[in-house]
C-alpha cells in the first residue's frame, strides 16, 4: 500500500493533529473528546450552531468546513465510517450558543442512527435542535423515492447557506428552513475512474477496468448506474448535466452555481476542462453561473473521477451563498 | 489512457477556456495572443510588473498565481513545454506599467532561453526587465553548483514576495532584490509514488514500483536521487526535513513559513500526516511555523507525492508573506 501514513490505526489521530498544528488559532479539538472539530472563529452571541458529522477520507468534507459563516462543530469518525452518538452529542454541545443547534448531514444510515440518539440526548440538557438530512447524488435513488439519495457534494453548498443564515440571526426553524430550500435546488451527479484504498484495509475494496468510467459511483465507492469505456470530457459534461438538468430545468434567465469537485486524483486541467464543457450546456440554456467552485470538495481519498453540482439561485439563496465564509479549507475571498 | 480531456492537441486550449468561463471577471487571455493569462485585477499606477512563464499541467503553477499581490501575467506552454519567446515578450508588455517587468521563473532550460529572447524584445521597446531564476530542489543539484537546481514548488513563496513588495510601490531593482532574499532562504525536496500521463503520448514516461518511492524526483519525472522501499509518513518526513534543514540551519526563535505540496494525487489527510511531523521536527529547533500552505500548489497533473517546502522568514519577509494577495487559486484570507 503506497500512503504517506504511519500506522493505519493512528490515520484518523495524526490527521486531526496534523490540522490542528496547522489552523490551531481556527480550528481545534475537544479535550475530553478529541473526535470533535470545532471552531475558534469568533461568533455573535445566541447565534444558532450548525454541526455536521461523517467518516474520514474525503477532506476538505466534513471537517474542513468548520469556520466561521459554515459549521461551528464536526464530529469525525474513522474512515468511511459514522463517529459514535457521545461525539455528535459533543459536536452539538459545543454548539449550541442558546438558541439551538442544526444538524446537517448526508444520508447515510449510521450517521443519521447516531444523530438521533445524539438528539435525545442533547433533549436531556435542554438543547433544541433540528435536522436537515444531504440527499443530492441523483443517481443513487430514482426521483420518485429521493429521500433515499446519498449525500455528497451538494452538502457544501448546503453548509454555506445554512452557516450564512446563522450568520444572520436567524433563528433555528429559518435555518433550517433555508437549507431544506437549498437542498430543494441542489442535484449532484459523480463518475470515478480509479478506486481508493481504505488504510485499515490496505488495498482497493473495488475495481475499475483500465479503460473504463463508472457513471454514478458513490463517495465510498457505492456502485454507479453504467459502466462505460472511457468517454471524453465533453461526452462526460453532457452525460453528468443532462439528468441533473431534467430535475433541475434551468432556463432562460436562471442563475445557479456550479461544482465541479475532483474526487482526489484528478487534475485541475481536467476539472477546468469539464467546466468548460458545462458552462456551455449552462449559457444554451439561457442561464447564468454564480460563484463557480472548481476543486477539491469533497474526496475520496486517491480515487480518480469528478462529480457535478448544480445550485439554482433565487435572489435570496444567491445572497447566502455570495455572504462572506471562511475556514481553513474554504474561503469566499474570491467569490 | 484515462483523462477527463478530449482531443490531447486541445488540452492547453481548452483549459484556459474554461479558467476564463469561471473566472473571467478576474483573469483573461491577449486577444491576439490566447497564451497569455493576464490578470484583471485593479493595479496602483506604476506598478512594477511580474511575469512568469512555464509549461502546462502544473495547476495551479504557473498561471493560478497571476493576480492581485502576486503575477501580472503568465506566458503558457503546452504540457510540460515552455510557451515561445513571442509569448513571453507579449506577457512583458502587458505587465508593464511604465517602470518595468520582473520576469520570475523556474530555472529550465527553454525557459530561459526564451525569457532571453523576450527580454531582449522588450529592450527594443524601452521596456526595462529584470529576471530571478527560482531554483529552489535541492535534490536536483549539490549546494555547490546551487545555481543548476530546477525551479519547484519554492517559486510560489517568491511570486508571493515579489508581488507584494511591487503591490507596495517598490521599484523594479527592489522587487527583484526581495525576491532573490526570500529565494536565498527558501529550500523544496520532494519525493513521487507514482508516475503521470502526458496527455499527447498516452501513456507514463517513467515507472515507480507498487512499493516504492522515489526521493528527490521532479515535477516532470526527472529522476530523483534515491528509489526505496515504501516508507512511514514519519520517515518521510525526516528524510524531506533533514538535508533542507542542513542548508537553512532553523534555530533558537527562527521563523519559517512550510508548504507541504500535494503533487496531484495524494490525498490532504496524508498531506496532513506528513505536515503533523514536519511541525514537530521544526519545534525541535526552537523554531516556529508561520502561515502553513498545505494543499496542492505546484502540481504534476496525477502524479502521486508530495514536496517540502520551508521559507525561513526575517520581518521584512514576513511581513511581504503575510501581505494581502487574491488570485483565483490561491488568497491569503485565511492566512
Amino acid at each position: 500500500m503506497k500512503k504517506i501514513i504511519n500506522d493505519p490505526e493512528n490515520f484518523e489521530r495524526e490527521m486531526l493533529e496534523g490540522i490542528c498544528a496547522a489552523y490551531g488559532d481556527k480550528v481545534g479539538l475537544l479535550e475530553d473528546d478529541p473526535k470533535v472539530l470545532v471552531s475558534k472563529y469568533p461568533v455573535r452571541d445566541g447565534k444558532v450552531g450548525i454541526v455536521t458529522l461523517g467518516g474520514s477520507g474525503h477532506l476538505p468534507v466534513f471537517l474542513g468546513y468548520v469556520g466561521q459563516g459554515m459549521l461551528d462543530a464536526c464530529a469525525v469518525g474513522n474512515v468511511f465510517a459514522s463517529p459514535s452518538a457521545k461525539v455528535m452529542t459533543d459536536a452539538i454541545r459545543y454548539a449550541d450558543h442558546g438558541n439551538g443547534v442544526l444538524c446537517l448531514y448526508g444520508n447515510y444510515g449510521g450517521d443519521k442512527l447516531n444523530t438521533a440518539m445524539a438528539r435525545e440526548e442533547a433533549d436531556f440538557d435542554d438543547i433544541e435542535t433540528a435536522e436537515v438530512i444531504v440527499a443530492d447524488d441523483i443517481c443513487s435513488s430514482p426521483v420518485e423515492t429521493k429521500e433515499n439519495r446519498r449525500g455528497v457534494a451538494g452538502m457544501v453548498y448546503a453548509f454555506k447557506i445554512a452557516g450564512a443564515s446563522a450568520d444572520n440571526g436567524d433563528d433555528l426553524q429559518t435555518v433550517a428552513a433555508n437549507a431544506e430550500k437549498a437542498l430543494a435546488n441542489i442535484r449532484t451527479m459523480g463518475a470515478a475512474l480509479t478506486p481508493c484504498i481504505v488504510p485499515r484495509a490496505g488495498e482497493p475494496g473495488f475495481t475499475i477496468g483500465d479503460d473504463e468510467i463508472e457513471i454514478g459511483m458513490g463517495i465510498h465507492g457505492e456502485p454507479g448506474i453504467e459502466v462505460r469505456k472511457m468517454i471524453t470530457a465533453d461526452e462526460l459534461a453532457e452525460t453528468l448535466f443532462a439528468p441533473i438538468n431534467a430535475e433541475l430545468q434551468l432556463g432562460e434567465g436562471d442563475e445557479c452555481s456550479v461544482m465541479i469537485n475532483g474526487l482526489g486524483a484528478t487534475p485541475l486541467e481536467e476539472q477546468f476542462i469539464l467546466y468548460r464543457k458545462i458552462a456551455q450546456l449552462i449559457e444554451g440554456c439561457g442561464a447564468s453561473i454564480v460563484m463557480p467552485h472548481v476543486g477539491e470538495f469533497a474526496t475520496s481519498m486517491e480515487m480518480a473521477g469528478v462529480s457535478l453540482t448544480i445550485f439554482k439561485l433565487d435572489a435570496q439563496l444567491k445572497e447566502l451563498l455570495l455572504q462572506d465564509a471562511n475556514t481553513p479549507f474554504y474561503t469566499t475571498a474570491n467569490k
